[in-house]
């Protein structure tokens, strides 16, 4: 099939280049296909080390974005939001949906897809898929603060919610912080048999995956709890007394208004060090919502450039409280377009902005040449 | 060279059933060939009709629109805007730049894309092509909105601005209005020989066409005067003289803060009626920036929904200052699908979203089947 794709493909941009099309403005697409095919090329450990690579130089010149809050339209059912930001060179925006609903008709609770732009021109040059993506960032992104946050040595993770985005966050820790002992929980068992089925495919050698029969079991010993639970209200997925010195907790699931996932009092310990992607998003997101808006957060951008040292010894605390920013899938989309060009091969592109031999013309490109013919008297 | 897409996208199309991918979610695309396509089957007289049709039925139900302003990212060189819109049931988004300088480079100042998506399920529905759309849209609100507020009878319109959205109003106007006389004028003549080029090119019978030494020259005797000119600067295209009694003016070309065409005596003038589209918008974008805020100006949903009446004789002048409002596009998204739908044939489709058997699995999305290995140790 991708293989089929790749043949027609190649006929039409030869047919283009054929019919002299040399003014051609076309626009780069990534679909779900040729997303599968980057990562399989690299593997997706190696995918993901190398996105958190770029996030975190992104994320290293912090003050360069221009950034603001996601747009959302609400209904009773979900959320349609945008994701806007530009660096003053590229611009990107990701379209997200949220509708937890939507498994029990089969289809997913999150999409997303994005673009990215040219500031000089804006023109767009890049459409790609970002549901995958959106999954491996997210896990790129957790290992990555984890990597600041964490203690310097982690063996052992409870993953907390076994849904739609484990497998990514128990290959970007197995990769890039050595995790090698994963304690499993979730309230549905058959998303535990899930999640060791596709761990059991996947070559990570030395991991071992154990299933606990609760989450502060899953818990107990563990040097990094990672939850990641899908339900959309304010639940208590972990209680201070599961809370041992030296954690590091990251938290994924919590990630809107009203969808939290940790215990107060977890994030109110003496000892204990929050960070946040973006702090004004992350107020109203992230589980901080449950704190007053002047209890202290560190912005990772702070930790990445040495502003701020989250972990002063072995006994803390640390708390990565994780929404998701706009950033992280504008490095996800530059990331994608290099892999793209790498790996070569004619792909599909997209007709969506005209090619004019006189952009003043812009009407010349409705007329068929053969309709000009004088019937207009012109004075 | 469109043939020959659709027979390459059928082929594609027919090797998806082959393999039996019937839970395949794709994203419908129009890009500029099908556009094109579904214009020269109408004709780009009635497309525009037809459009201007779906835009007014929208705007009878402005209540049940949730409408929020542009979002808009600035840079020295030019803007890059997203504009969100929603009835509850469909969801759609422009993104659309403005560069001025672009046309130095060979490329456009204004290009734009959308896509229409389900309310219900977030999933996006259809990516469209939206820069020659605009042109047509703006030229069937124009048209839509003069049909309100002009005398009952028109002959001539002063097209002063001839440039790459002149021919969209000259036809629109001639369709719609009944205008069988067109007066140009424009500071760069070149840009009204193209105009008279593609006019004289087009099936529009009994249409004068007169190009004029002035503005005021190409006004003296208009019904209607469309100011449509470029320039990103508090122009003064019209003056308060030139102005008589029962004149609709359609100033299209003033739409962003510090760009305007009309003095503001005119908008002033005691007897002057001025609508607007969305009043927060056009506040910031329209020809009323220049006045206080407290200026009355009438929205145009309250004149199709008969609340008020614009016109109240035939001496009164009447000034439609538009910018564009994200809620034609929602209306013409809806439109290109309908009529994407109609002219049938097989198109291409994106593999924009991902989908699965089991939608909580994601991550099997990513596993070749043939790596389905126990390499790991599940205790």
């Amino acid at each position: 099939m991708a293989v089929r794709c790749l043949l027609i493909d190649y006929r039409l941009a030869k047919t283009r280049a054929v019919a002299g099309l040399s003014n051609t403005v076309m626009t780069q697409y990534i679909g779900i296909e040729r997303v599968k095919e980057l990562v399989a090329r690299k593997g997706a450990g190696q995918f993901i080390v190398g996105l958190a690579r770029e996030i975190e130089a992104d994320y290293r010149r912090w003050r360069e974005f221009d950034k603001s809050p996601r747009h959302a339209v609400h209904s009773p059912v979900g959320v349609i939001e945008l994701m806007p930001i530009s660096d003053g060179r590229e611009y990107s925006f990701k379209y997200v949906n949220g509708h937890p609903k939507n498994t029990t008709k089969g289809l997913l609770t999150v999409t997303a897809f994005g673009v990215l732009a040219d500031v000089e021109t804006g023109y767009p040059r890049l459409l790609s898929e970002l549901t995958l993506t959106t999954a491996l960032r997210t896990a790129a992104m957790s290992a990555l603060a984890a990597r600041w946050m964490a203690r310097s040595s982690n063996r052992v993770m409870a993953l907390i919610g076994n849904g739609a985005q484990s497998e990514f966050q128990a290959i970007a820790f197995y990769h890039m912080l050595g995790i090698r002992e994963l304690r499993l929980y979730d309230t549905d068992a058959r998303a535990s048999d899930k999640l060791m089925r596709n761990l059991a495919g996947l070559d990570l050698p030395d991991l071992k995956v154990e299933r606990c029969a609760s989450t502060s079991a899953a818990v107990r010993g563990a040097d990094i709890v990672t939850t990641i639970t899908a339900d959309k209200r304010n639940a208590v997925v972990l209680t201070p007394e599961m809370i041992r010195e030296g954690m590091h907790i990251n938290a994924v699931g919590g990630d809107c208004p009203g969808k939290t996932e940790l215990h107060g009092d977890i994030l109110k310990r003496p000892d204990a060090r929050i960070v946040v992607e973006f702090e004004p998003q992350s107020r109203i997101e992230g589980e901080v919502q449950q704190l007053h808006a002047s209890f202290p957060v560190i912005e990772f951008s702070d930790v990445v450039n040495g502003a701020v040292r989250v972990r002063e010894n072995d006994q803390q605390v640390t708390i990565f409280d994780s929404v998701g920013f706009a950033l992280e899938d504008f490095s996800s989309l530059r990331y994608l377009e290099r892999l793209h060009r790498e790996a070569g091969s004619a792909q599909p592109e997209l007709d969506l902005i005209p090619s004019l031999d006189d952009p003043k013309n812009l009407f010349r490109e409705l007329m068929p040449a053969a309709q000009v013919l004088p019937r207009v008297r012109a004075v």
